[in-house]
């Protein structure tokens, strides 16, 4: 058996014939005698269809190939996974989620400019030769080259923004009685690996503010944007009711966005486009009630573009009515209107340092990254090197000291990220007094959860999707040894502004506002979404929903 | 004010402003004056665009119009509110759910073959003169022509098959406090009528079945639909995990549809679709473990169709490997597979009487309605009379008796659904020796939980929405009195079989099977689905899903 999944556990709780099966390679007439009838005329035709793809069979067709493991399946490890050759190399995912979600448009789903699915696209296709796990990296074994993966078919949280680690509050021993117990299950096995590429991301920051991680509603995920048109309508539907009091019509259609990067304005701009265009004509009495604020610590929104657009877009939004308030600090957030205890769809109390309480009808997270659980847990101690370890010239030996020299996985101080080498192979950190460097030749991190270390670029898709690329080419050709590292190409920046405005900012320096950047912004999204099927979809959605309006259906 | 809407409260606790706001017929002009300066700004341009739909305006110019409230949003309801004159009769539409499902679209969404939304239409639309609140209709004070709302904006049982009373458990004593409370918290209102039309559905009738209210899935709303899609998909990929035993994967993918109606019938054939077009690519190691079975208490499925339309679905299925087995009847239903404790997304034990115990990964439940508890509690007794209440010739005053006669709504003694008159109004029935008997002239049923008295109409889509239409151009027309009474013109039946087969049975008398049925099919839904929107939606995913596969993002 090609696939080593060795499980943590007795013997006696082994999978019954499962290695059997998997070891052996069956002439698919033969495995079909094996089976009962039914099952046999069933599916007849189709066993003897097309390329078989899965675990099974990409085991024994793993030949000469190496097993590329990608933790992760975001803008780094979609990419990746997707333009590794598939005659060198066996790519297997292992992501909580069963999909990548294009990100940029997850701010239309929540409002449904743009159907849920258009901006998701499958690991597992009919036609890629990619392998999938549904679970969570727990820990890596770097010596063997073996990853622990705890199994995330059924869990909940995998299609929302994380905020906390799932084992918080555990202390090691009890998560180490947990692990035994999830081994013994089937919910925690091994996957061996000859490369490991960690593409995990981050969590979303709450800065430790209280009752946001509760209450408040992110946009980070597919989940997150079907809470958000889910409870966006219901304002709507429980302000139209006609025992709700004008002070309550006011705090449910009142909406803040906390965080004023590209998410945040790029929501409160969807968010004012569905207002305007459709639930001022659905609920006109109720739209005087609604209000759109975008706050933010800093002094400024939309840091990464430069001062004219910055205006050009405050502009656009003074004229729309959507209120920016930088400078601002939020304090908290809890159930319940403004001194009421909270009822059943009633509103929420947002406390802002320069504002007071205020009701709300929903806010929306968009503001900070946190370091990844796994990045701060799985990699931190490398207890024992593999062979793929290389010690960096840079600091002699620590002769004076007897014990063997200690490896961290080498990290940024501030953000906590896993730093790389130009080559995007992870660096480690001996804790000698010289503080000796290596790098692990088959590991890898890109995306959010990596940086390249001396360099600043940005934690955006654009710089993950382009190590992820330049990584893939590096592995496809075999050059990454004698490659010059990797370097970002900025291709510009682009920011939905509402009613079919735009900023782009290309990389070169040319700006570009309003109505052609709105085109320029459509086109750049259709040309990058992946799918043919979601080329053709994206287009007739925003048809679709610009001649018959927004679905407001709630289910 | 001319929406009364009567809290049921004291006066402290009334709504500010609300009333005042309501009944002033402000100039939308004014009306802006008084708003801060950020909303007018914000929807200047829309307050004064297009005509504007809901209860405020619709209140101010309800004018001479009667208004119809109509309790619940599926076929009859959802019809009956479209095709009321708008310039006679102010439609108000009171249901727990936002939307009307066109049900026969629901077994193709559970799998994908179409997106959920193409099955729903919502009830507040920017075109529709139709007023709606969401809420559950919670009794009936037919003298005063009032009934009591309870909201359900944001109640999560709403798109859900509903198998049991929502104040099941409470006596009358506790509903009546909770009611109180429920007042006061502004969750109960009262709406007042002209005429009241009652299309409230049934529910689904598990026959006290141990477990199966909690652990089947029910294909009646568009959130069962959400569940059963996310669940099958979910049950293939916990079956791909490599600590999955072969046991359990034989568990896992073992579906078995209970009922052998249209609805069961449809949704075998789309899941056997999805499987031999999708899954068999994506799994194909899997598929030999898969199996589809349906069950049915009664000798035969599809009972509507003549013989030789049944001959040749069960040779369709049998070539397919759907198991149809008829005479078995279902005794239980509980987590974790035989002799296991259930496990995160184990299997389910299902008990036949004539099989034992078996183990699956997913139970569809498509058989068998209940009496709407709205009609066993709520339209019971009729304590006071209105003025539009007619007795009936027949039967002569009981004089011996100084009670004054007690009424109460007249109901089929099998199905307790209301009965009514060829008018379809709702009869009353009097407790007198005489059994003396009365309509209510102002109170219509249609659509499942009313039987027009002495007809045999099965509870279909089809009855409903002619009864429906009846109904509406009677009173469109006000000749409901001189009207000879509804009469039901059958035309057809159809069913989908799988693999591009469907039965087709003319109302009268003419049979096709097989392709050109399948064809009839898809044009007929395509013809009778409501919304240009949809109309333009649907084929183009069925043709997207035939070109590139089902989406399998679960999220």
């Amino acid at each position: 058996m090609k696939l080593t999944t060795t499980r943590l556990t007795h013997l006696h709780q082994l999978p019954t014939g499962v290695r059997e099966l998997l070891s052996r390679n069956i002439p698919r007439a033969a495995c079909a005698r094996l089976l009962p009838l039914t099952s046999r005329r069933q599916f007849a035709d189709v066993t003897q269809q097309r390329r078989n793809l899965t675990t099974q069979q990409l085991d024994s067709g793993r030949d000469e190939r190496e097993r590329v493991v990608i933790l992760g399946s975001g803008w780094a490890g979609y990419t990746i996974a997707r333009e590794l050759d598939p005659k060198k190399y066996q790519a297997v995912v292992v992501s909580p989620r069963s999909y990548f979600a294009f990100t940029p448009l997850l701010a239309s789903t929540s409002v449904g400019t743009l159907e849920f699915r258009t901006a998701l696209e499958p690991i597992r296709t009919r036609r890629s030769d990619i392998s999938f796990f549904q679970g969570w990296a727990d820990s890596v074994d770097f010596k063997n080259g073996k990853i622990a993966v705890e199994e995330a078919v059924a869990d909940p949280s995998s299609s929302r923004a994380l905020t906390q680690d799932r084992h918080a509050g555990q202390t090691k021993e009890e998560r180490k009685e947990e692990k035994r117990v999830e081994a013994k299950k089937g919910k925690l096995f091994d996957l061996t690996y000859d490369k490991l590429v960690v593409t995990v991301g981050c969590y979303s920051q709450t800065f430790g503010t209280p009752g946001v991680k509760e209450h408040a509603y992110f946009l980070k995920d597919v989940g997150d944007a079907r809470r958000i048109r889910s409870r966006l309508l219901a304002c709507f539907e429980a302000a139209a009711l006609p025992t709700t009091t004008d002070d309550m019509r006011r705090h449910l259609l009142n909406f803040a966005v906390v965080g004023g990067g590209p998410t945040g304005i790029e929501f409160s701009a969807e968010l004012h486009d569905i207002i305007r265009e459709d639930l001022a004509r659905i609920y006109p009495e109720l739209v005087p009630f609604s209000k759109i604020t975008v706050y933010d610590v800093a002094t400024k929104v939309l840091p990464m573009f430069d001062e004219k657009l910055g205006k050009y877009a405050m502009e656009i939004f003074k004229r729309e009515g959507i209120d920016i308030k930088t400078s601002h600090h939020v304090e908290g957030l809890w159930p319940g209107a403004p001194g009421e205890s909270p009822g059943d769809h009633s509103a929420f109390t947002l406390k802002v340092k320069e504002e007071g309480e205020l009701g709300v009808g929903m806010v929306v997270w968009s503001t900070g990254l946190m370091s990844n659980p796994f990045v701060a847990n799985a990699l931190d101690e490398v207890r024992e090197l593999p062979h793929t370890f290389e010690r960096l010239a840079a600091a002699p030996e620590d002769s004076q000291t007897s014990n063997p020299q200690q490896w961290r996985v080498k990290k940024d101080a501030k953000s906590s990220s896993i730093l790389t080498d130009p080559q995007l192979r992870m660096k480690l950190v001996g804790d000698g007094k010289n503080k000796p460097e290596g790098i692990l030749n088959d590991v890898y991190a890109i995306g959010d959860c990596a940086i390249l270390e001396g360099s600043s670029y940005p934690a955006t898709a654009q710089v993950a999707s382009q190590k992820a690329s330049w990584l893939a080419k590096r592995l496809n050709k075999g050059d990454l040894d004698r490659a010059a590292g990797f370097t970002f190409k900025n291709i510009g920046v682009m920011a939905y502004i509402g009613n079919w405005n735009a900023l782009f900012q290309g990389g070169e320096g040319g700006n570009i506002s309003g109505r052609l950047a709105w085109v320029i912004w459509r086109g750049a999204y259709l040309t990058k979404s992946v799918s043919w099927r979601n080329k053709i979809l994206i287009p007739i959605y925003w048809m679709i929903n610009w001649i018959f309006g927004r679905d407001i259906s709630r289910f």
